[in-house]
This record gives structure tokens, C-alpha cells and sequence, in this order.
């Protein structure tokens, strides 16, 4: 099949090095560390920590935000039974390259003597940034090569630095947990990118797109350190002391409030009242994005709980009834429900102005996105190989064997 | 069988969906930010970081214990073959609820302004009385509802804030790492629900009431965090500075020689000299139990390395040749062995003026408790279906389909 | 076999609890806790934050550290399909014992008014020594037993202390990351050690010297925890301030840059351009390794991005091509392939000078080490037993009981 040269062999060594040397050019260029003189992005913020505090006074909470994105979303994505490989893998490949381009694509805007000083502020940025792609990712997960998703990368973060300058500092408007400029953002941005790649063949579903009993058991390990670290996600770039405290609070409060909604709800569609994995996986974290925009404003706990409270119900029912309709209808194949906890949540956490412009972004970014990822030398897996790690990754022990090495010859 | 309606379709949602309501509810009314003035509990405490410091100068050590929380004991208890779910899963339902509503029962009792002021030192005791649930959680692992559970949450996480008050503020005894008021109490009230909950059936073990190779591995993911962040559980509210770094360092090296304890005397009793993974996972963690109550005293270093030591032996010997007894004899099914881990440990570590207030709040408590918990319409599983996921959670997977569905329909 | 005598049942419990008892002395005559008076080991560094800031400023990053110690080496060697047990509880058992050893032996050379005063920065110094001893681990991983490695323990530890005293202190290096003195130096030992330890038996591999697929994603909860910390590893003991933020910089871009090296090089040289799991968990990490000793030096972050960038491409090529030469050329039967990710990472991190007395100390200690190591008193396990937990650990659920207990007894 002409059309499915998935032999990652020369194309993806190149891309990546190349990738990799020209990022450490630009680094050379343009990277210094950051002297404390000036501020950049959140001047407020950074000259406030330079001046009374050391400059790891956000080390704790970057190192959190840090887990989420190598752990939680990872292990997250690990749920399907043949794909963890690439799920944990792809994500440390991905953000790994992200953070650096991240770093760049936004440093671009704020540079200081022509230079960009990194600050573990400046870090969060690139990982919030980086996390875009992973929501992305999650979209399309189990139908696209390395390569792909590589080229998905640098034009997510590009569209999304320009993105988030016009919404913070054009429009100035406030979006501290980003419900809108990083979750749904990626989210409809990665929607977009799976229905450019819609599979006819998949919509009768595939033997791996589900979990096995571990399988689903890994999930929870990424569910978790998202869970108990999105205070710090929604609260790391907030201005230090009580507004600080607040965003951590509502955040706190908003997915303690949303887990009990969402198990409930789960337990209401299901047959027999029991609780499905993926809505325990997902929309227990819907609070977390729905709360993002106003994190550090008085809403009050109990205001942030109400948030958390209807974002577990909208995410639940979200899964069990319009994930199969957009698959079915619409032809987006939305393999982790992104939809679901980052679409919906971020758009119900977002204001209408700024729903406008992420939606506007994600239409006009993805046509010319999706245009280049559908050309066929990229090597994306044939059907029968989705969701099937040994096409991409070498294993090992008889399960592997087994399941894997003949599909690869397929 | 009337006596296990299992179908939670409108008991579990409906409670769920009425205690959140009625949590948000009670935090309109009662819970406001911390605004830094005043400090109630711990007022020392609070007052000198609200002074000298900046709000958030506990949430390292709040998020570490909350990793405790969530990670170290929902992992602990995933080594059953067939409960991981419900253990990572129920985990982090109860905690969820147990957070908030601790944060009320314990706030009432520090008014100000006729409010619970919300700060991090506040969130760290309402998990602290979380762990008191999770801890009884284990002692009826496998055998309980969703919605048993949650009622056990309300009364367990009600009586301990009164003990607690009791403890802490009338009898002023320091409690500090809290050996006996979270460990032993969460110990004893779970082992009074696991003996009021009875099966005779269970007395002749159960083909899931064991683990298989990958759950134990699971369960070590919890057991290395419980390790490893018990320093800040038993530091996180005492008096910043010397005191605080006393608690880190007994705690430390009390673990430390816990586990040279736990491991020689788990080779000693097993069969040719080998390990039980059952020891390693539990008893490695009794010496930051033991060493709680007195974790910020001057007792020396290697002080609480004896202290450790003892734990360690005393916890494994308990696995080995109590357990069998508890349930044979006294009817008292202990899934996790929480008498060995957080009951004696637990006494360990107290004072016996302290034992005597938690052993008489838990018989106090417990029969009210467990008559009302006992009444069939929660549906409690059937014995065959204990100890098994499926009848509480939708599976995926050939594994779970031929392990799973059939059993449901029991 | 005489020569395999591996039942633990007394060597081992007699082997733990003495040097616990011995170690618990050795702290009632010489630890104390600090009282942030003087300094000893880094006074600048100490005196600096004992009069600043509060006894746990540090404790944060020591805690990254601790993670990285006993999540990240522990998991990382879970790899093998049936050596898990071993891999994550024979971690915790060695750095646990390893940590108390470290204290007392790096103490010994700063005593203050003839104690040893533990402060969170000497707590991160013996978590170092302790990184040491898992290096070593890792390349006899499956070949050992428990008594074994607790031997070796004792000498690595002694050794090491002499060794870094030398070279921090009378050589005056700089080796902040200690690409030198803590990994070339663990994994030269441990090479030493696998040589001596020579299985001509083990040439054509064994069935349990490889992984299955869920083992491998255990492995990676390991790997991500070792990169998302390791800028805390190489940034705890700096000057604080810009020196460390430095540290942290350079750390984070070496590392991102050596991910995209190391799966470019990993997908050219395996078949069909994919990718193997043993590069990704392993090389991925070697830039952490390589950036260590001029992690704090001002070398910009392209110099580090460089480093980080030529490290993943070493690393990769070593266990692609260099490490079956070494086991079937020299004898030496790396399991964790320690060389390829502290070895030749390290050497590249470490100056010349460096080297040589790394280099040198090994030989030194390795004879009598492994001299000592090789009587058959203490119950190595023999060749068809390598690999396999059943001959250490008790085991439940059948897949074990297949496994595991018939080779128990052969």
C-alpha cells in the first residue's frame, strides 16, 4: 500500500534530528538564562518573584505541572489494550519537542535585549503550551505516525502562541487555568485534525480500540497525578499570595465537587447502575478545565464547586451519548473523548468572546494543518494496524509475538 | 436475593448527587477564603507562615500528602486480582467526598466570623481525616457498596473531628503525626464495620481475595509513595523550623529501619527464606505509623530508628500469625490487614491515655454505624461476588467479559 | 548445589537485622539533628540557607530527589517479565539501607563537635551515595542475591564516600550533577561486579531476561520519573539562586534535546525504523547523566541542548552495538545495560582528570569487593533461576504457581 509506507526507518530519524538541530540553533540565537533584570511575559509576576523571592520560587509547582504532562496525560492515554507503548512514549517524544519549540514560539513575542531568559516562568508557559498538543494528541491517538504527529506539533504550537498573544495581550483577556486558549483549543484543534484523517474502515469499531483489566489500571496512574495537580496547573502563573491561594482553592474544590457528579452520572447510564472506567479515567477531571478561566477570581468555593459539579455531569454525558454521534455523523473519531473533558469543560469554563476566537482559530489552523498531514508519504498506520503498537515500536515476550510482529508485516 | 440488590441504577446516584448538593449548600453558607487574619486551628502555626510567609508555604508538603491520599493508598489496595478498580476507583470517590466533608466537620469547630476560612494548613487536616476512611476502606476492601461506603465516610469522618477536637484541644494531648487519632482510629473503626459486616461464607478464603503478579506491582506504586512523602504526613502541621525538620528526620530514619525489619522478619517466617510481597507492601510503612505521635519530639535519630525497627517486626509477625486469628476466631475479615499496618503500629506510637480515648470512641461508634450499614437495602454484594469489579464497574476486554459479565448476573 | 544454596531463611534475617542494630548504634554515638548552626559538608551552601531561610527550603527538591531514588530506579528495572518483585523491593531494601550507611559513612568526614548533624542537604547527600549502589544493581539486576547485594552495598557505600572526599574536597572538582562520582563511578562498580560474577551459562540469554509488555510499561513510570526530576538532581546541592536555576535550565533542555536523539538514532537502527523500548526507557535519560558535572556552569542552554543531543545518540549506539560485544567478549553481562546510560554518559559528562580516578577506584575496590562477593556461602542463585522472583519472593495466583514455584525447588 503506496499509501501506508510506514516504515519509520529514514523519514522519521531525519525529521527528528533535523527538528532537534535547528531548535538548538534557535536556542543558540535566541536562548539566555534569565538574569532577573527584566520580567517578559507576566512582568508583574516574574519581577515580583525576582526582586522578594529566589527564582525557584515556582520550581514546586512547575515540577507539578511538569507531572501532568509527562505522567497524566502518558498514562492516561495508556487505557487502550495494545497502544501504551506509543501513548507514554509518543507523549515524552512529543512534549519533549514541544517544550523546546514552546519555549521559542512564545519567548518570540517577549524578547528582551533581543534575547529570551528563561525563567522556570517562562517553563510553565512551554509545558501549557505543549499540553495543547497532548489534548491534541489524545484526538487522534492510535491513527497517526510519529511523523505526523511531529508536523502536528509544530503547527499547533505556532498557531497556538499567536493564539494566546492575541487573547492575553491583544484582547487581554483573563484565562489564568486557559480553559479556553489551551483546553479547548486543543481539543478542537485535534477534533479537526481527526475528521481530516476520518477512517471509513474504523467506524464499525477495531479489535484494539478498547482496554484490557491493566491496561485501564495504567489510566488511572495518569487520571490521578492529573487530578491532584491541576491546583497548580490552574494556579502556577497566578499572581503569588491570596489570588494565588484562591486558584488553588476553587480548583481544589471544583474537582473534588466534580468527581462525585460524574460518578454518579456514570452510574445513572449505565446498565445496571455500574460505573464505567473511561467517564472515572475522564470526567472526574472535568472540573479542573471548567474552573481553568476563573481560577483565581472570588467566585467563592461553593461557586467553583457548582462549575466542577455541572462540568462531571456535561463530561459524562458527553462519553455515553455524543462521542458515538460526532464518530457516526460527523465523522470525527475522537479516540480519547477529548470532546469530552477538554472541548465541552474548557468551552463551558471560557467566556463567548473567547469561545469565538479559539473556534475561529481551530477552523482556520486546521484546514492548512490537515492539508499537509494527509499526504500519504508521512506513513500513517493502515487500518488494520491502529491502535497496534508494534507497528511503530519493537517488542518483546510471546504476548507480543503473538499479537504484534505478524501485523507488522501486514 | 433481596439481601443484595447490587443494582446501584437510582441508591448510589441519587445519594451522590444529595450529599455533594448538600456540601455545596453547607459551603455557601459556612467556607470562605482565607484571608490571612485570623488562624484558627493551629492558630501558632497559621499566624507565623501567614505572617512571616506567603500563603502557599505548606503546599509542597499538602501536595505530598495528598499524593499519599490519592496514589499511596488507592495503589496499596490495587494488589487484589480482581478489585483494582473499585481500590483506585472508590479511592478516589471517597476521598473526594471525605475532603470536603471533613473540611466542614472539622471547620465548625474553629468558627471565624462565622466562617471556615479555607487556607492550605486546613486543607491538610481534611486529609487528614480522609486517610481515617481510607485506612477503614481497607479493612473492608472487596466486601462493601459504593453506597455503604459513602455512609461510612459521613459518620467516620463526623466522629473523628469530635475525637480529634477531644484529643487536640480538650485533653491537648500532641498528636502531631497522629499515630493514634488517624491511624489507629481509621484501624479500629474499620475493623468494628469489617467484624459487623461478617461473612461466614468468606471464612474459607475466596478465589479473588488474592493477587496476581502485575496487581502486586501495582500495589508497590502506592507502597513507594506512602514511603517515601511520610516525612511531610508526619511534619506537615508541626511548628515550622526546628520542630518540623525533627518530624522529617524521625520519620525518615524511623521508615528507614522499619523496612530492615520488615524484610528480615518476613524471610524469617516465610517457607525457605523467601519474601512475602504482602509484608513488603504494608509492614515496610509501620515505622512512619509508630513514630506519628511523637515524630516532633527530641527522641533522637536513632531514637525513632528503634521505634521503626519494632514497627517493623511487630507489623510482619502481625500479617503472619495474627490476621489468620482476627478472622477465624473474632470474625474480624481484615482484606487489607489494617490491624497490622495502622491498628498496633498505631498503639505503638501513642500514649496509653490516647489509646483509651480511641479504643472507646470506636466501640462507641462503630455499633451505630454498622447497624445502619447493615441494612440489606444498600446492597452489599453477594459473597461470591465479593472482591470483584464487575459488579460494580462496566469492563472491557475478553479477560473481563469471561471473568466479569457472567458473574454480574449472579 | 552447595555453590546455590539459596535459601535465605537465616543468612539473610541475621545479615539485615545486624547491620540494622549496628547502624542504629553507630547513630546513637554520632547523628544529631541539626541545629542550623554549623555547617559541615557545603557549609556556603548550608550556613547559606540555615541563616536565610527556614531548615526545608531544600526539601522540596530533596523530595524530586527521594522520587527519583525509589520510583525511578525501583520501576525502571521492573522491565523483566518475571524479576518485578525484585526490581521495585529490592530497591526499597537497598537504598533504605543505603541511605543510613550513606549518612554515617559521608558524616564521618564532617564531624561537627563530633556529630554528625543531619540537615536536609546531608540527607540529599546520602541519596546520592545511594544512587550509586541501584547503578550498580542494575547492571547484576536477576544475578544476585538479597545478601549479596547487601554486601556490596557496605563496600560500594565505603567506597564511594572515600571517593567523592578525594574528589570534592582534596581534588577540589566540581562535580555538582556528579556525571562522575555518582554515575560513571555506579556503573563501573557495578560492570566490576557483573564481571566477577560471570555466568558462561547465561551467554545464550534466558527466557527470563526479557520483558513483556505490560513489565515494559511499568519500566516507563520509572524512566518519566527520572527525567521529570532530574534537574532537581542536578540543581539541589548548587549555590541557590542563579547557580541552581542554572542547573535546572541546563538539565531541561539537555534532557529534552537527548529524547529526540535518542528515538531518531533508536527508529535508524532497528528494523523497519522502529522503535525499541529499551533505548526509549533507558537513553532517553542519558542527557540528565551527561549534563551533570557542568550542569551549573554557564556553558548556555544550546551547550547543554549539545551535550544532551550527543548523549541520547551514545547512549543508543551503546545498547544497540557495545553491549552484546561486552558480554561476549569481556564477560561482563550488563542486565540494565548501566553502561550505555551512567557509563559512557557519564565519561562523556566528566572531565579527564575525573575519569581516571573514577576509573581507578573501581578497579581498586572491585577485586576485593567481588573476591568477597564470589563465596558461594551466600546463596547467588544458580543460572536457571536468574531472573526469576519465585526463588526470593512468595507468589500467588497461578500465572505464578506455573512460573515460579516448580523452579523453586529445583
Amino acid at each position: 500500500m503506496p499509501a501506508y509506507s510506514t516504515n519509520m526507518r529514514l523519514k522519521f530519524p531525519i525529521l527528528a534530528l533535523t527538528l532537534e538541530i535547528i531548535t538548538i540553533i534557535l536556542f543558540a540565537v535566541f536562548v539566555d538564562y534569565d538574569d532577573g533584570k527584566h520580567g517578559g511575559h507576566g512582568a508583574h509576576n516574574t519581577t515580583h518573584h525576582e526582586e522578594k523571592k529566589d527564582p525557584l520560587t515556582l520550581y514546586p509547582m512547575f515540577q507539578d505541572v511538569h507531572v501532568m504532562i509527562f505522567i497524566g496525560f502518558g498514562f492516561l492515554m495508556t487505557f487502550l489494550k495494545r497502544y501504551g507503548f506509543s501513548s507514554v512514549g509518543l507523549n515524552l517524544l512529543l512534549a519533549a519537542f514541544a517544550l523546546q519549540w514552546g519555549l521559542i514560539m512564545q519567548g518570540l513575542w517577549h524578547l528582551d535585549d533581543g534575547k529570551i531568559k528563561v525563567s522556570i516562568f517562562k517553563m510553565i508557559n512551554a509545558d501549557f503550551s505543549t499540553a495543547t498538543v497532548l489534548i491534541s494528541f489524545g484526538a487522534v491517538l492510535g491513527k497517526t505516525s510519529p511523523v505526523q504527529l511531529l508536523i502536528m506539533t509544530i503547527l499547533e504550537i505556532t498557531i497556538f502562541s499567536i493564539n494566546e498573544h492575541l487573547v492575553a495581550e491583544i484582547l487581554e483577556a483573563n484565562d489564568v487555568g486557559a480553559s479556553m486558549i489551551i483546553h479547548a483549543f486543543g481539543a478542537y484543534f485535534g477534533l479537526a485534525v481527526a475528521r481530516m484523517l476520518y477512517r471509513p474502515a474504523l467506524r464499525n469499531s477495531h479489535e484494539n480500540d478498547g482496554s484490557v483489566y491493566h491496561s485501564d489500571l495504567f489510566a488511572m496512574i495518569g487520571t490521578v497525578f492529573l487530578w491532584m495537580f491541576w491546583p497548580s496547573f490552574n494556579s502556577a502563573i497566578a499572581e503569588s499570595g491570596t489570588d494565588q491561594l484562591m486558584a488553588v482553592t476553587n480548583t481544589y474544590f471544583s474537582l473534588a465537587a466534580c468527581v462525585l457528579s460524574a460518578y454518579a452520572v456514570s452510574s445513572l447510564v449505565e446498565h445496571k447502575g455500574k460505573l464505567d472506567m473511561v467517564h472515572i479515567q475522564n470526567a472526574t477531571l472535568a472540573g479542573g478545565v471548567a474552573v481553568g478561566t476563573c481560577a483565581d477570581m472570588d467566585i467563592g468555593p461553593f461557586g467553583a464547586m457548582i462549575i466542577g459539579f455541572v462540568a462531571g455531569i456535561v463530561s459524562t454525558l458527553g462519553f455515553k451519548f455524543l462521542t458515538p454521534i460526532l464518530a457516526s455523523n460527523l465523522g470525527i473519531q475522537d479516540t480519547c473523548g477529548v470532546h469530552n473533558l477538554h472541548g465541552m469543560p474548557g468551552i463551558l469554563g471560557g467566556i463567548a468572546g473567547i469561545v469565538a476566537v479559539a473556534l475561529g482559530k481551530k477552523n482556520g489552523s486546521a484546514a492548512i494543518d490537515c492539508l499537509i498531514m494527509k499526504l500519504p508519504f508521512w506513513g500513517q498506520p493502515p487500518d488494520q494496524n491502529c491502535f497496534d503498537d508494534s507497528i511503530y515500536w519493537e517488542e518483546e515476550g510471546e504476548e507480543s509475538l503473538a499479537h504484534g510482529d505478524q501485523k507488522a508485516e501486514a
